[in-house]
């Protein structure tokens, strides 16, 4: 891709040339000049596309799941989805990946760890639970779960719950394009919990509050390990009164490690964000790239330009460096979007950029 | 203070030497063998003495003051403690200040600065208020309160509340011997609040949670001025049941700034620790010196060997390395300390010491 | 590819469940147990082949490239290698790309930035400058210059200078999977130096020494642009004299950050290493690629297991996770080894793992 | 000190309120507003005052200890510095403490450690070392050496060198204050040296290289223990090339830890600078006292509007927000002023505060 700028490649094919290129490939090298334009992008280009899982559509793929294979078989029960961009590479958006997992009351998958970060958002049911690390939680609608780089972790349904459904989300991918992905499964299949349960809500879910009088927490992910849904809401309707928020995102929190002020893990970042009674709000980009899963309501969200309605517990995406902006449906009713993403990576190589929408009073008019 | 130990000084005076000395003097030096044993002790020898006051004594005396003074004459109307091993020096314990304060329904204390930090834990009353940079405050009993370096703050009663007592902690003395403290008036007397009453409790309270969507807090304490006393007990009561705790301090919560994690202020710590009901802790002693305020119950502390009783709203303190231990009086209920420290200094500076008790099953047997 | 391991997939394709993924195709999703086994790999299965570049094969190509295309025409004069087992992506090993620039006396490159971080070793020729922010730098063999993300840089070749190669290497394909590049040109063309030459090297090259009396250094990559051959090559000879270093790399050196005691920028990091007269390295393995350049001497690699000879100005590449060790076939001189990784990225992301080879006395046994 | 400024004390003393203080002291405590004014200064006011101890009187006083005591009986053979307006604290000014001390050849100074940190500048003599845990380090004029909070250390002068004198600075008296000191003495009296000498500057003293390949130092001081006066100078003669450096400071570089970029030690820092021929600087103040040895050369300071003049080898010293600037006497060489400070404790505790003088052209107009 020739390009008429100085300081850009703009090289033409000549015979002598072409076989130079062939003299350089024998030699497992190759023209900068003939792919510089390309890997050399004025701005990111991600083929990620905006795309909405509608949760009625995927909800009966999953339980149908629930009769065509059982978890010993799959390992891990999960429809996961694929962005239409991206087909073959097994992600939502990006590198992140996620996936909606099943499980009837009784069932399990067996304990394992691995080097990529996991993080769960509990969408249905009743009597589920995870254990991590010998700390086992019980999770209900809402709750916000996390299974750090190398812990282990295994998960079920009590007998007496229901048939459950969460997301999953992962940063494999990610790890897995960095030559960094580890597995191993615990060679006593099924944890024993051996601490009370919700004992890491207990110790650091207090506001401003860390257990004092032994060594501190010093793992690189956050030592609490469930965010409860009541608190959450309840925290996001508090900071509604007290603050104005975000032009581009409402009311938004970052779930964080509360030993740090930092995010859960160190490669993905989640946040939970209320949009108030009618809220609309501006455009603006970032790199990185964002998962959402409708907590409550529903509304719609202009992504690079296009309109893309959700209500509860549809899942959308927004690819890295893509305009976005946020509308809830109702007068009267708040909506709260979860969403998880890559943005601590981003942050932490230093490749984290954000820019507000200018033009059109910083709102996008999307083509329909 | 000679003494005669390889590496320690061991010089008789001899007529020679005193004239020498002299000499030395009129160049503004001394030899340094005359004073090392002295200003490089084996271990920290503390002026201060564990000190007990009661607040049935403290109390008439405080409100005494309300007949005596006008908030306006003292500047602020407050009965501060002074230990009985350090008479002349404004200090509790170490280089710390502490004292009551009280205030009638309508009085106020008009808005300043410092260079030193403050802290508040409310005793009794109903209807009090501070300002901090503009955000109000409501206080009520066992509410912690932050005043951070370099804050505007003003306090008051409101008309309708009650003759309120709040105990303040200070490192200014600490920082007037570092000769770096700086004191302002605030231009208009008293602030006016900007924010929504407690709005840094609703932003920066929740369970995990840090607002997002904006730059992020960045100054050298935390955001959260205001640590309620409901959620603190609960907290404690919840950690109670997921935890042992510490040996030495039972079920105990350091206040943290939540964007980092770490105390409160940089030179300014505190904590909240629950007795529960029966409990004894175990001997232990470190750098850094103690003031605590019972917020619950009644019980004693073992410190450097003697016991001190102590009940709801008594003060004492533990100076640096000092032995200590605390035991709570009730098999039934539980007691609650809380206490601030100079011990953030002490880690920032690398002086932070540590050591339990060895002998005796690690508790102290007291001379009574 | 199914596994029979429990907690690894293990579902046989039958016809009911093919028409199942076909109906989850059309949902833009599909079921993780078809390629969970894939995306959770044991460990790294990095598709990068180890692979030596010759010089005496590349120079004659680098050259030939002085006589095909312009600068002007090329934006940079570089050829580039790329990795036998990862044909089409542009990178050398991993997502690390690498290059050799040459430039004649009177040429340059104009200036420009980039969201991706490059470095330059220089291997031969004299007379070459870059610019990086109005810093002027002269480059001679063996220095080593940073030109960080977002940095204004242009370089060239004085016209009384040389010939110059030099190597480059950027993480820009890293970037680019993470869909956050952008890509500027200079308005001006040329920098302008507005600083003598060479003054990071002489503000910031001190020995345990940084600027007094301003407002310090806050950017994420170090102040010091240009690390001198001859201070580097000094500081090994003094270290090897010191220590035993490392049983797996001799006398290593990070170049870091003086500011931080970090790497020099957040993707990328370097080494110079000293493999000393008759020094044979033992094995070990972590996760990170790896690009090394002969500085000085020749010797052999055992990279998985297979040997690999090497000499001055040879380039070669260990990929993540593959077993490694280094013999410099001298018995009277020294060997150095510069090599810059994608190990600060995988430390930001705690994703850096290390192991030692336990068996055959910590050596491989190459296959020939 | 009644002060009549709303929100300061402006209690007159009545027969009843002595009673009442009377009353108040019985139990320990005191009314705040009696010293309210006094220990909430408007700024700091310390009672240390500039002071020059020139070396031409100090040397015969210091060389005459010889004579006078044995290092074994003295501890350490040191003539102590003593600010006229701190009589009896020990300290020079501040809560720091400086001294000469002096070493025949043969002699030493038994191995000790304590929880204070300190330093040193050697003035005159040859063949001197001190050891720090175990690495032996040779000194000579100028250099400067480090003997770390924890570290084991002892000091000596070879039987073949000469009469010795080196300047320690210690924060001890600071350390006293916080009640956080402690002193033990080595089981052997004199370390066995287990590593190359020097070995310390090999290692650590490279521009921009840290030793890589194993685990990193996390110490918190640190790990070049060694600054050396050869190459310290000649990176201040280029930094005088490359910059203007500070208007207050003239060149000025800062020792620090080449782990972190921080001071050398959490307490104490040091700072080298270059006054260049004919160099007069601008008047600034700052929080944090500092003492300051002539290096080189000759001139004067004005310290809070007084001119104080010295030359190589005297020692003076400026209070926390003494105004201060700095001239070279000289038109043709330059001076270099070595000094160390508390500054590092005021960053840590967030107490530092620095102003430049605004009237007259930023310079003060010294009375004679």
């Amino acid at each position: 891709m020739r390009e008429d700028t100085i300081g850009r490649a703009n090289v033409e094919d000549t015979p002598e040339l072409e076989r130079y290129y062939a003299e350089l490939g024998r030699q497992e090298s190759y023209a900068l000049w003939t792919v510089a334009n390309d890997i050399e992008p004025w701005q990111p280009k991600p083929a990620s596309l905006p795309t909405v899982w509608r949760y009625e559509a995927m909800r009966p793929l999953v339980l149908k799941a629930l009769d065509l294979v059982s978890p010993e078989k799959a390992g891990r029960r999960v429809i996961a989805l694929e962005n239409p961009g991206r087909k073959g590479t097994s992600a939502c958006v990006g590198w992140l990946y996620s996936g909606l997992q099943v499980m009837r009351p009784g069932e399990f998958a067996t304990a394992h760890s691995h080097a990529s970060s996991a993080l769960r958002f509990i969408i249905e049911g009743r009597g589920a639970y995870t254990v991590v690390d010998g700390h086992k939680m019980e999770l209900n609608g809402g709750d916000f779960v996390i299974t750090p780089n190398g812990t282990w972790h295994d998960h079920g349904v009590d007998a007496g719950g229901d048939t459950t459904i969460w997301q999953d989300g992962l940063d494999m991918l990610l790890v897995n394009q960095l030559d960094a992905n580890f597995y191993a499964v615990h060679p006593e299949h099924v944890q024993k919990s051996n601490t009370p349960v919700d004992d890491t809500v207990a110790l650091y879910g207090g506001p401003g509050l860390l257990p004092a009088g032994g060594e501190g927490w010093n793992k690189p992910y956050s030592p609490l390990f469930k965010y409860e849904w009541g608190r959450t809401y309840e925290t996001l309707q508090k900071a509604s009164k007290a603050s104005d928020g975000s032009p581009y995102d409402g009311i938004m929190m970052q779930y964080v490690n509360p030993a740090t002020g930092g995010p859960v893990m160190k490669t993905l970042g989640a946040c939970i964000q209320l949009l108030r009674a009618g809220e609309r709000t501006k455009a603006h980009r970032h790199t990185g790239s964002v998962v959402y899963t409708v907590a409550k309501g529903s509304g719609h969200s202009v992504i690079a330009g296009r309109r893309y309605d959700w209500k509860k517990n549809d899942i959308f995406v927004v690819p890295s460096w893509a305009w976005h902006e946020h509308a809830n449906a109702s007068d009267r009713d708040d909506a709260v979007l979860f969403s998880f993403s890559d943005i601590p990576s981003m942050k932490a190589l230093d490749l984290y950029r954000e820019e507000a929408l200018a033009e059109n009073g910083g709102q996008q008019t999307p083509v329909h």
